[in-house]
């Protein structure tokens, strides 16, 4: 899908036959906003600490308008990946309406998140990080960049974050 | 989604209620390869080899039964990641209907790939990497381990194919 050449591909099942102008920086901003605020799972990309290998699972998470919330099992791999400071990649959305999230973890003990936070993020997900058998940890992702892009001719002006602002605004 | 312990959670829209059953190891099999040869597109996790950190881009890809190619630009991030040995894993499907391979990736530079090959893959993706402006690598990836799941009472039993072999085959 990110073939960032300029060849002729065949649309989407589904996507007529010549894909719409590009969304503007101010849609795409307003598109990933929503995004964040109403998907429930995402894509997690991590790197094992005990291999170096890439690791990838899906997670449900929460969006509190600045950070998103996860949390796994501390001894799973993703869980030790997210913990050891080799940062994360994270995709909503599917991959002809895509959103990347690059941003620093924080880890948070279950017993140390805001039981504000906590709740909102079981009600939103389904499951509560405090009340499983096996130990869990929060991980709180503040993006750093957000990329933005559905087919080839979305490419271009796909930053919609850098740096932690939002493209277009003063913050 | 990957919340492995057994807490209650509410039901993906769309989802009834009650998730159906697990499905059993040759129902699974079958929906692996049916997807294997239906979708364009997948999540591609790679290592960045110069920071260590994670990677993740949706890419094309074709499945010729036995392995599945991709394509993108040598200089890339996921490019070099890909051709450095460190490994992949790439996802199919959804955060809810999770198709996972892990496998080993073998460089093929664009003119030594069989041509058949090659023209599968664009007829199938819609480009072509021997026609880029950018020079692109092909990546065949042999899945050792495929897991598949939807909801979370398909985690047990998630492994379709391990060490190369199809569950419940000879081969």
């Amino acid at each position: 899908m990110t073939n960032t050449d300029d060849v002729c591909r065949p649309p989407a099942e589904g996507v007529p036959a010549f894909p719409p102008p590009p969304r503007a920086a101010a849609e795409r901003v307003r598109d990933v906003r929503t995004m964040l605020g109403r998907e429930i799972d995402c894509w997690v990309a991590t790197v094992d600490p005990a291999t170096g290998a890439p690791h990838l699972i899906p997670l449900s998470f929460d969006w509190d308008g600045a950070a998103l919330l996860l949390a796994t099992a501390e001894r799973s791999i993703a869980g030790r990946g997210l913990a050891s400071g080799t940062g994360v990649r994270i995709a909503l959305g599917s991959t002809r309406d895509v959103v990347m999230v690059d941003g620093a973890v924080e880890t948070i003990a279950t017993a140390d998140l805001d039981p504000a936070a906590a709740d909102r993020f079981a009600e939103r997900t389904g499951f509560d990080p405090r009340q499983t058998s096996r130990r869990y940890l929060f991980f709180r992702v503040v993006p750093s960049r957000i990329q933005a892009w559905r087919e080839e001719n979305e490419l271009r002006g796909r930053d919609v974050m850098r740096e932690g602002r939002w493209v277009g605004t003063d913050g």
